[in-house]
């Protein structure tokens, strides 16, 4: 039995336990990944070659695979796999491209024009999961941002497989972005190569993708030890389902299902207008539960998450803000009111008809999500991440007389002189 | 005499260690500044009070001035700086807000819609340095942009004078921006109070602004500790000017100083196309040097910088493109054709007419810039900082025949058949 709250019983306290995720700082393995990291900066690739026998259980001559060996695993997949990846990669540039703006100049006075231009970041490195679970959805989801972006070299890593290859979806997908290489790098080892670089693998100015935990404390390391950035912190993945008398409760438990089968520690939450749906879910939830192959994961992960009763929508609402979901589901008639009341999530599935998954796979939006209420300051990945906005300005004479005087003044007070006299020469000029 | 390199005669390196800031990691103070949170997430105002007492030698009543207080202060100072705040509020305002726009839906297949729609981060700390440089420019450079994004509470900290208070500058811009309260907190222990708040000030989900080493080490800190996120990695002030003969030796200089008098460790560096400018500007820095309130700070600053002699202006914009300057000032008639070739930097000043200081008080851009190379990934503060973007998506029926199939396929290939039914059971339906 899932454990369910009565909204209007919860105090403040306990509401704000439970928007509180469990995020294991990780500390345990932090001296762990700290020596990976060191040892990949002094010693480099064979030091990834030594990790790559200890980890992924297979001895590599080089690095990466190149495009022959790229191609020859695309062939590999069928047709049908070929077209599904198309049309996810289709959709998900359909729906990128419109991010990439020019913005306008603005005179703020007359002669004083500012504007923004934007800029690729150069060097991306993009992190694949590997292994048991391969994601060949999130190359796509990273590969397309920065394509669109421009950037100018988009460097893959991803642990190999026992045979020192990777797998045939992940390289159709490299041939979709036309990338000629991927690096046969896992874990946090692959983080710490892309930070410093080493002989094989270029440095990079900023490491993308999910990952495990060795993956996710590497790269919150790396920004603190090097000028390398990062897209966002990762933790488990969840979803949050805010469900009314017109739901489908077979619908709703499937939602809450695929959150779940992602692992263990992830969390699906129903808030719902009423006890008699909760109870409709729960039953759905046993009865699809029993046929997964992944049954034992979703099932511990179900055990973890809970279900809030509220009275109304709006207190659902209340509730979802607060705990700020990497994934909002609204499955009610009522969706289009609600869309002004959400503050806080990652990304919204609108009614009945729209599963999470169309948007982890292929609707077009971005799967890569803040998680863990980081969803109150952190925005998905889109274009935005892979570019910069630089500012740029020009002062004419008549701006110069214009705004002089005022920066003149402002230097003065902060007690700038130096700052104040870079505009008095010119003036006086 | 600075030191001078030839840009022809620099090996790969030689440039990567110029272009590398000595970023002090500043784990000296780590402890420190550990303790300093500790004691303010389990002490609360208490802990703020102690060390108000310690550091800023004054005993506080209460943590706050309240709108009363700050309009008595407000009135202190002459109309002049009244009108000059009121200027660079127009102007910033003005160009921040062109940032905000909305952004259109796409259909991604018929039946799939998919768009992004802006929120603000709710709850946002801004920190003002005080002491010795009040900045209110600062105060001014991220309210501003708060403001317009509508962010619902923005939490002001700056440390207090010796009498309780702050001072008239700040004060007026606080009226300006219509906040009516700012809390007395400096250091490292204002970071750890908008982090985890106290009895007095409120917890926020992100913290803005520049500040001393303890204040960047608490944020670094609990960016890691936290689920609250800042602004940016900060670092000392940096500018590079990019000059050609065309440009006049006076104003560069000028340009080079207002750098310096911000502190030792910041870094003005030149990069022009002869010896003989670089000789030029040199006399104009000794001459204008000695007039300087600030001529010791600045003297040593201008110690750390150097000079780069290139053969022309491309090869300049390729060191300043290397380098990623916070501020960028390109002193040449031929500004125009650089604008494209700028790659990496916070923010471009462009022709002889257009100083840095424009930027920093009044011209409309952001001051908080990216430093330390940290240009090469991030951009400057502006209203993005204080919003999220969230993504929306609603697929029909007629969307989920489109989809559905790519879906499934997706699903199955990367082994989540829980992931699969949600699509499947909505087809069945």
């Amino acid at each position: 039995m899932l454990k369910t709250y009565q909204y209007k019983d919860l105090t403040k306290e306990q509401i704000q336990e439970l928007v509180n995720r469990n995020t294991d700082p990780n500390n345990a393995i932090q001296d762990t990944v700290l020596q990976i990291i060191n040892e990949v900066k002094t010693v480099g690739d064979a030091a990834l070659k030594s990790y790559a026998k200890q980890f992924d259980k297979v001895d590599l001559e080089k690095l990466y695979l190149g495009q022959e060996e790229i191609d020859e695993l695309a062939s590999t997949i069928s047709r049908d796999q070929m077209r599904a990846l198309e049309i996810a990669f289709q959709n998900i540039y359909k729906f990128h491209q419109t991010q990439l703006k020019r913005e306008r100049t603005v005179e703020t006075m007359p002669g004083v024009k500012c504007w923004r231009e934007v800029r690729p970041i150069e060097k991306v490195g993009l992190y694949i999961p590997g292994g048991s679970a391969v994601l060949p959805s999130t190359l796509l989801m990273l590969g397309i941002p920065a394509r669109i972006a421009g950037c100018r070299e988009i460097v893959v890593c991803s642990p190999p497989q026992n045979n020192g290859k990777i797998n045939g979806f992940v390289a159709y997908c490299l041939k979709l972005l036309q990338i000629n290489k991927i690096y046969l790098v896992g874990g946090a080892q692959a983080v710490a190569a892309m930070a410093y670089g080493t002989e094989s693998i270029p440095k990079v100015n900023k490491i993308f993708g999910p990952g495990n935990q060795f993956v996710t404390k590497a790269k919150s390391l790396i920004q603190g030890l090097t000028d390398v950035s990062i897209d966002m912190p990762a933790g488990p993945s969840e979803v949050l389902v805010i469900a009314d008398d017109t739901c489908n409760p077979a619908f709703v438990a499937a939602d809450l299902l695929a959150q779940a089968e992602h692992g263990i520690d992830s969390q699906s939450i129903l808030v719902c207008t009423s006890a008699e749906i909760a109870k409709n879910v729960e039953a759905e939830v046993e009865k699809q539960l029993e046929v997964l192959p992944r049954k034992e994961l979703a099932e511990k992960a179900i055990q973890n998450s809970y279900f809030v009763i509220t009275e109304n929508l709006q207190e659902a609402m209340d509730f979802s803000n607060l705990y700020a979901p990497e994934h909002l589901i609204l499955e009610t008639d009522e969706w289009k009111p609600l869309i002004n009341k959400v503050l806080n999530a990652g990304s919204v599935f609108l009614g009945h008809l729209t599963p999470e998954s169309a948007g982890d796979y292929a609707s077009g939006t971005n799967h890569t999500l803040p998680t863990s209420g980081f969803a109150r300051s952190y925005s998905g990945v889109s274009v935005d991440s892979f570019v910069k906005k630089i500012t740029f300005q020009h002062i004419s004479e008549e701006g110069l007389q214009q705004i002089g005087s005022t920066v003149e003044i402002l230097a003065e007070l902060e007690g700038l002189q130096a700052h104040k006299n870079a505009v008095s020469i010119r003036k006086k000029d």
